[in-house]
């Protein structure tokens, strides 16, 4: 069978396989993912992941930026989406549920009083997310429940948001 | 003065007169940032941010996906990247250093069980996050040192890994 005629086109063979192989050596679910971030003058950088193309970022005008791309609160929201989306088509899709459309709208609140310097000691992060998920799907409002259970359960951008991570930032 | 004859190009007036803005109206400093994301089939998305163009995501073939981009965890290090870079930019030119080059190396430590179902109740995002800053400056070690904790203290991504966010995913 070919890939392309799977539930929602997901790839499900290759996922129960990974599956299969950390159940046989742990080790493999240890992954580590990188970044390679190049300042690019003013506010503008761009973040080199793998071969892709660079991600492009900069700040709006009235932030001091040149406003040429999406800044990186921005990028953060579209990463956690991007997540989210992973989730649902890979869970959809072990659960026998055709997906017809899904978007997710993020929005975050964050004050500036800290970035600016102007709160030294405050929270310069979101103080919130909030993520209104609209989803097509073929299933009963029961399946679609336990389908974003699942989802929210199980989201690496997701946890890694709610939880404390520990960043360690150093000079070399 | 134009602004590319800034210090690091950097547009410090508009930095200057949106922190004097919030001085004057404290609620300026309130903000909300967006991202819609469209899932495109598969573990394929993409995230709209205002009017830029759209970020794409994809998985790796052995996570399920496609590998036409970077996936979410990547982005997610791009994010956090992108912000420190402004953070060296706009601190470095109020203490009036020049930066000659900026390159910032990201690493995340991330366990798939959880994603994987394997480990339902497990901490699917990452568990550790590794930043090298690659600086070179117009400053003395202690300038750095200085420069990089105001940095560090100040990053909106930074503090937001950091610390747990309350993020509420509603199906809508």
């Amino acid at each position: 069978m070919s890939t392309s005629t799977n539930l929602n086109d997901v790839n499900l063979e290759a996922v129960a396989g990974l599956a299969g192989k950390v159940q046989e050596s742990p080790e493999v679910a240890d992954t580590v993912w990188q970044a390679t971030v190049t300042w690019d003058g003013a506010f503008r950088s761009s973040a080199q992941v793998r071969d892709f193309a660079p991600l492009e970022s900069d700040e709006p005008v009235g932030l001091g930026g040149t406003d040429t791309a999406p800044n990186p609160v921005e990028q953060l929201l579209g990463a956690l989406g991007n997540c989210l989306a992973v989730g649902y088509a890979a869970n959809a899709s072990a659960a026998g549920i055709e997906i017809r459309s899904l978007s997710i709208d993020l929005a975050g609140d964050l004050n500036l009083k800290t970035f600016l310097g102007l709160e030294p000691e405050g929270n310069a992060g979101y103080q919130g997310i909030k993520v209104d998920v609209h989803l097509d799907a073929d299933a009963t409002p029961e399946q679609l429940a336990t389908l974003h259970e699942a989802v929210v359960g199980t989201s690496p951008v997701g946890h890694t948001l709610q939880r404390p991570v520990p960043v360690d930032i150093r000079l070399v």
